[in-house]
C-alpha cells in the first residue's frame, strides 16, 4: 500500500501536529515563501510521488491568504505525483456563502470548491458544513464530520438529569435532537422569526426551559449576537445554568468577551478547527480537540474502510 | 438579432402553448418516438441554426421519461447549431435531492444539473427550488424565479383586513413573510420539530390565528401530510377560514381530494407549473398561470434585460 | 489488491444474481426509492471505498427509468469513493440511436454514453453492439463481447452436417461467418434491400438453402418483423428444418410467439441479456446464459488480465 | 453580423480559391514555416477577431503533416479571437479508423475527433463519411453534406432510359437508391460476401445489369480492387456500357491508371474533394467541383440558415 | 452589438476611474464586503446580462485578497449571464512564478491562469508579462500590451541625441533595442552572470556608456537591486546622466527612496500599472498613464478590431 | 504492484532498445501500418491492462508523422485499460514554439502538450526542454532531466586542469556554470546581441579564454550557425583547444559536417536523445547514451520513488 503522507498551510500547524501524533507519523515540512511582489510559494518539503497525499488547511482568518496558499499546495502536490491528495478542512468558511441572495454575487461556496478541484484536490474531509447542500457543491468526493460525540463526551463529566438542549434555530434542531440523545437530555430550539427581510430576532423558546441545566449548541459562533440573543430568552423562560457549545468557535469582533462576561454562562465549549488566539481566551472557554476524530478518518480514508461508520450511533 | 425558438417536451404542453401566446411567438412542434427497444428519439421540428433556443419542460411524472426527453432535446438542439439553449424547468422537482442524509446515495439534484449541462444547457430558468443551495448545484447561468406576484394578485380579490399568512415550516418563512407585505397581512409560521430523525409534527404556530383569516402558503404540496397537520393545529386556534396556497400542485396519492375535503378550508390555490390531471381536480382547486411571467423572463433572457428586477417589489 | 463489489439496479436481478455466483462473490444490496414527486433516490448499502465497483444495468424496458437509476448509482459510487466504477450492460439498447439521419434529433447513443461518464462511469462492459462504430462512442474503455461461444456450444448437442447459419442481413454476415466456422456449418445471408427509403425488403438469400437444417443468427429481435420475412424466404428455397438464434431477445409486440407459431421453427434460442416475462415465453424458447462469460471479463478486469483473449477462437 | 474569414492550409488550396470565389470573398493568406526541426508555425495573416472563421483543409495525403497544420491553424484561430471557427473538411480520411476490429488500436476516427476540439474547433463541414456513426464521433456540430447532386447533374447529359446504378455494396446500397432516384434510373447492388474474415470478395449483383448502361456508384475508390472485381461480375451479366462515379476520388497505387485502361469503362467521374496529381490523371476521368456546394453550405452556416434543406430532394 | 460594461475590484480603483474616463463609458459600481468570518462578498451592481463585461484588478498587493476578489467578480459576472469577461489585468504578479526551479513546488503563474478561466475568464488583457512564455499558460485568447510607446513620448521631450538606453539585463535586451530605435537612441545592455547558483552579479556593461546620458530600462522593479548594481557599473563606466524607467513600479521595502536617494538618478520614471502609495514617492518619480493605451485596446476587443496593429512600429 | 510495460514509436527504436536492456524488461512489440489512405494505425502487442505502460517517442523529424503515431499510441493505451500512460520523450521539439512573437500563430508547445493529454496522456518524461517555462505548458506531471552528468562523466577522462565551459548565450549560462561545477573548471559566456530585432550577434565573450581549453555547452545544436559564431570569437580570443558539447544533437542541414571540418574543433559530444542517421557522422563525434538515465528515471516513476533527487549534485 502506498505511504500517507501529510502536510499542513500556516492556518493551524498545531492542530496539524495533533493530527500527526494521533496518526503515528510525521507532520512533513513546507516552506512557505512571499516575494518582494507578495506573491506567494510553497514548497512541500518531502517526497509526494505515488503517495497518499493529505493537506491540512481551515479557511480560518486571513481567508484569502490561506486559500491561495493551500491551492498552491494541491498544484505542488500534483505536480509532484502525488498519487492522491485529500484536503482535510476541518472549517469550510466559505461554505455560508451557498445562496444567490442578491442579484450579480458569486456563490462563494461553489467556486470555490471549484477552485480547489482545478487545483488538484481529488477528495474533502470537512466538519460540520454550515448547510449539508453544500455538500453538493463538490464534484469530488467529500467526507462530512461532525463534532458531537466530542462534546458529548465532554458533557457527560456533568449530572445531565436536569438538562436541555437547546438549538438558537428551529432549522439546527436536528443536530441538537440528535445531540440531546447522545447525552440523554431533552431538546429545545428557538424560533427565530425573520418577519421583515433584513431583520431576524429570536421570539420565543420551544420546549422546557425553566429550572433546567441548559446547553445552548450551535455549529458555529461568529459574532455571537444569536447566542446573546437567546441567552436573553432563557433568563426570562427561568433557566438554572447555563453552558453554551459549538463546533466552530470563530469568535469575531470580541464575542467570547462578550459572552463570557454573561455571568450566567457557565462556561464555552468548542472544538479546536479553529484556531483561537491566547489572548482572546477567557476562563470559561474550553477547547475540546477534534484531532483524533480527523486523524481516524484519515486512516480509514487512506485504508479504505467506512468512514460514515465511524460516527454512527453506539 | 438572432431569432427566438421554443420548444416543448411532453411534460406539459399547455403550459408550453400559453408562454408562447404570451410571447407572441408559434410553439414550434416536437416530434417524439418510443422505438420497439423502448429508447426515445426526439426531432425539433424547425431550423434552431444560430436561434436562442427555449425548451420548456417541467420535471413531473413520470420524471424520468421527461428528463431523459429533455436530454434529447438539448443534445439535439446542440447538434443542430442552436446559438445558445435555454432548459425552461418550471418545477425542477429533483431538487429536493438536495444533501447526503445517508451514506452511499447521490445527490440527485447536482446529478441531474450536470447532467443537463453535459447534454448541452446553457442556461435554465426554473421557479421556487426547494431550496436556495440548488441555484449553485448549476455551473451555468440560473434565473431563479418566485410566484409570489401571481398570487398576491389573485388574493387581492378579497378583504385581507383580518388576514394571517401561515408557513407550515419556520424554514421557509422568510417566503411567508415576503408574501404577508405583499398583501398587508400579518404572518406566523409553524414550529415543525424534528425530536427525533424520523418523526416530524408540528407542535406549535406561532403567530395570532385566532379569529383571522388564514392563507396557508408553501412552495409545494405533495402528499399534504404536513398541510393537514397544520389544519389541525389552526383550528385547535381558532382560525376562522383557511385558505391553502403553494407555488408546485404536485398533489399525490390523493392529496387534492384529501385537502379539498376538509370543510374548513374555502380554496386551494396553486399555479400551473405542475399539469394537474382533470380526473383529481376539486371544485375548491384555483390554478394561477404563472405563463406570463415565464414569457417576461424568457423576453428579458432574450433581449439581455435585467430578470432581477422583474420580480421586485412594487 | 482492492476489493470487488457487485451491485445491481432494477433491470436484470436474475442476471446479476447468477454472475455474482459465477464470481463467488455476494451480490451486495441496493436501496431504489421513489418519492411522492417521482424522483429515484439510489443507495448501495455496503462500503465502497477503494472497491473496484461493478454495477450491473442492461438498458432494457422501461429504459429510461433504468438509465436514471443507472446514473444515479454512479453518482453514488464515486460520491461513495470507489476506486473505480465499470458498468456491466448486457444490452446497450441506446446503441441502436448511432447516427442522424434526419435533421436535429440527437445521436442518443453518444449523448447516452456521455451521460454514464459524467454521472462517473470509469468503463463499461458490454455485449454485441448494434455497430460496432458505437465502441467510439464512449470517451471510456469499452470491453465489448459477443455470445457466439455460448451459441455454439448449445448447437453442438445437434447433428450439424447439414447444417447453414443465414444471417438475414449482409450487414452482420461477418458475424455469421465466424458463427459458422465455430460450427462447421456453411453460411448464407439474406439480401436485404431499400431501394426505397422507407421499405426495406429481403429480395432473395444468397447461399445454400434447398435441404439444409438452417440456423437464422442475428444480432437482436424486437418485432421480429426480418425474421418473419426472411423465413418466407427459406421456406420457397426449400429449407429442411429452421432454428432461430440471436445475443438479445427483445421481443417486442408479441415477437416471440409470432415467430414461435411458425410451425417449421424448431426452436428460438437467445441470451439472457434481456429479461423475457415469464408470460411471453414459449414451448420453443431456449435461454442461454451469458452470466459465465460475464463474470470471466469481470474477474479478468478486476486481475488486470487480457479480456480480448477471452473470445479467441479455440 | 460579423464578418467571414476563410484560410486554406496547403492540402488542396485550388478547392480553396474555388470556394471562396463562389462565395465572393477573399481567400485569406496564410504563412507556413517548416523549422530547423521540423516542427511547423503557421500563421493567419489578416485579423480574425470576432470574425467567423472558416479552415478549409481536407485529410488528404501526408495526411499527418496536414492534420498538424490544421491543428496549428485552429489554435491560432482561438488565440486570435475568431469568434467561431469551422474546419471544412471536404474528405475526413481518418473516419475510416471507425471501429475496434482489433485488440488495443485506437479508433483513430474518434481521436483526431477530439483533437480537433481540443485545439479549437467549433463546429465541421465535412462530405459524405465513410459511414454515418462517424457523425456521433464528434463533440461539436457537424454538417454533413452528400455529393449526390452534383453527380446527377453531370450525368443527366445523357440518354438514362437504360441506366442502373450499381452500389459495390449492399451495406451503401441506400446512397446508390437515391441517386438511382434523382436520374430516374434503376438501381443494383453487388453482394459482397465475407465468408472469411479476411477475404471479401463480391458473389453475385442483385439487379438488372444485362443490356443496361451502368454507373457504379460508391464513397469512394482508394486501390480499387473491390470496383475491379465488380467490373468483372458487370461483364459477365451483359452490362452495355459502364461507367464509374465516386465522391472521393483517393486514387491510390495507381487505381486511375488501372480502371482507366479498361477498355468498356467509359468514363470516371469524382469530384475535387481530394486534389488529382496531374501526372494521375487519364483522358477518362471527369472531376466535377463540389465547391460550389460547399460554399452554399459555408454562407448557410454563416448566416445561420437551414442547412439541411439544402440538399433535399427537388 | 451588445454593451460594454466596465468594474473595477479594489486593486488599482483610479486606474480604473481613467479608462473609463478615456472610454466615455461610466465605472460601474462594485459592493465588496467582508464577512465576520473573513470571507469576501462582491456584487456587480449593474445589469451585465449579454454584455460585454470587462473586470480591471491588476494583481498588486495585498496579492492574495485582489486575486480571490477577483474571482468572485468573474464568477458573479457568469452567473449574471455576461456575454463576455475579459479580466484587464495590467500587471500579472504571478507571472514570476513561470517555472519549476525546486522540486515539490507550483507554477503559480500556470495555476493562476487556470483559476481565472474556472473563475469564468473568456479572455486577459495584460501588459508586460515577466516571461514571454507565460502567454502559453493560458488556455484563453490573451492581448499582451507593452508601455514602450507611452514611454517613448514622455523621454522625447528631451535632447536624446547623445542617450543610450541600458537594460540590466542582456535577456531583456530585445526590449530595450525596441525602445532605442522608438528614440533614436544607442542600446546597452548589463551582462548579469549567474557564476553559482544563488549569486547574481552584473560584471559588465557591453555598449557606449562613457559621457552618455542614460536610461535605465527594466520591465519591473521590486526591491532595486538589481538597478542599483547597475548604477555603479554605470558610473565607474563614466556616464553623464542617468534616467531610470520601468513598466510596472512595485518599488517593494522601500526601493523607490533607495533609488531617489542617488544623487545622479535625474529621475525614475514608470506607467501607474501598479498603484504608488503617496508616502513612498519622491520628487524624482514621474508616473505616465497607460490608461489610454488601455482603453484604446479595450474599445478594439469590444469592436473586434486589430489589437496586434495596436503597437506596430510607426 | 503493476507491472511495467514498455512501447516505442518508430522515432528512436535503439534508444528505446537500449532503455529496456538498462531497465531487464522486454521492449514489446507495436505494430504500425499505413492505409491507402495515408491514415497510421498503431497497434500494441501486449496486453496493457492495469499496465504502468511507457511510450518512448522523441519528437525528431518527420515530427508531425512521430507526433500523431504517439498519439495514437496514447489512446490506444488508455481504451486498452492502461493503470498509467506515461511519455518518454527525450526531446520535445515543439518546445522551442514557447510565445507568441507574431500576432495570430498558435504557441505549439502548448498546442502539443494539450493534444498529448487528450490522447491519453498521464505524465511526461523529458530531458532539457528549451525554456524551462515550457513545463508549465503542460497540466500533467512532467519530470525534466539534464544530461549534464552524463556529458561530465565523458569529459573527466581529460585533464580538465586548464579547462573553461563556455555557454554561447548568457541565458543558458546557469546550466554551463553548473556543468563547469561538475567538472572544476571555470565558466565563460558569449553575449548573444540582439540590437536589431532580426539579426542576433555574438559580440563577446565574457571569461577566460585565452589559452584555456574550451568546451563549448549548448542545450542544442540545429543549424549551427552560432556555435560557428562563437568559435571566430574564441579563436580571436586565443583559445587553446575546443570541443563542442550539447544535449539534443540535432544537426540540420549538414551542420555536423560544417562544424567538424573546423580543424580546431577535436570533438563534437552529443547524447543519443535523436538519433542521427550514419551517413551525416564524422570521426569528431562522439554520441553518449541517455538510456540509463532515462532507465533509472522510470524505474523510479514506476516504484514511487523520488526523481528530483536523482540528479542532485554528488
Amino acid at each position: 500500500m502506498r505511504d500517507i503522507a501529510v502536510f499542513s498551510g500556516s492556518a493551524h500547524p498545531e492542530l496539524a501536529e495533533e493530527i500527526c501524533a494521533n496518526l503515528g507519523v510525521p507532520l512533513l515540512p513546507v516552506e512557505i515563501d512571499r516575494f518582494a511582489n507578495d506573491c506567494l510559494q510553497v514548497q512541500l518539503q518531502a517526497n509526494c510521488r505515488e503517495r497518499d497525499v493529505f493537506l491540512i488547511q481551515p479557511l480560518v482568518k486571513p481567508v484569502q491568504e490561506h486559500l491561495v496558499e493551500l491551492l498552491l499546495m494541491l498544484d505542488a502536490a500534483r505536480g509532484a505525483s502525488a498519487a492522491r491528495t485529500t484536503v482535510v478542512m476541518p472549517h469550510y468558511s466559505y461554505a455560508r456563502s451557498d445562496k444567490k441572495d442578491a442579484p450579480r454575487i458569486s456563490i462563494g461556496g461553489r467556486l470555490v470548491a471549484d477552485l480547489m478541484v482545478t487545483a488538484g484536490a481529488n477528495r474533502v474531509l470537512t466538519m460540520t458544513l454550515h448547510s449539508p447542500q453544500v455538500h453538493g457543491f463538490f464534484s469530488v468526493p467529500v467526507d462530512h464530520l461532525h463534532a458531537l460525540h466530542e462534546l458529548a463526551r465532554y458533557f457527560r463529566q456533568y449530572d445531565l438529569s436536569e438538562t436541555t438542549v437547546v438549538s438558537p434555530d428551529l432549522g439546527n434542531a436536528k443536530e441538537a435532537a440528535h445531540f440531546a440523545r447522545l447525552l440523554g437530555a431533552k431538546v429545545a430550539a428557538g424560533a427565530k422569526q425573520r418577519f421583515a427581510d433584513d431583520r431576524v430576532e429570536i421570539t420565543s423558546v420551544i420546549g422546557e426551559i425553566a429550572g433546567r441545566d441548559i446547553i445552548v449548541l450551535d455549529d458555529e459562533i461568529a459574532r455571537g449576537s444569536t447566542v446573546l440573543e437567546l441567552l436573553d430568552r432563557l433568563r426570562e423562560m427561568g433557566a438554572r445554568t447555563i453552558r453554551v457549545a459549538c463546533t466552530h468557535g470563530l469568535f469575531a469582533d470580541g464575542a467570547l468577551k462578550r459572552i463570557g462576561s454573561q455571568e450566567d454562562v457557565l462556561e464555552i465549549v468548542c472544538t479546536n478547527t479553529v484556531p483561537v488566539p491566547a489572548e482572546e481566551r477567557t476562563e470559561k472557554l474550553r477547547i475540546l480537540s477534534i484531532a483524533p476524530a480527523l486523524a481516524e478518518a484519515m486512516r480509514r480514508i487512506h485504508n479504505g474502510e467506512s468512514v460514515s461508520s465511524l460516527f454512527e450511533p453506539n
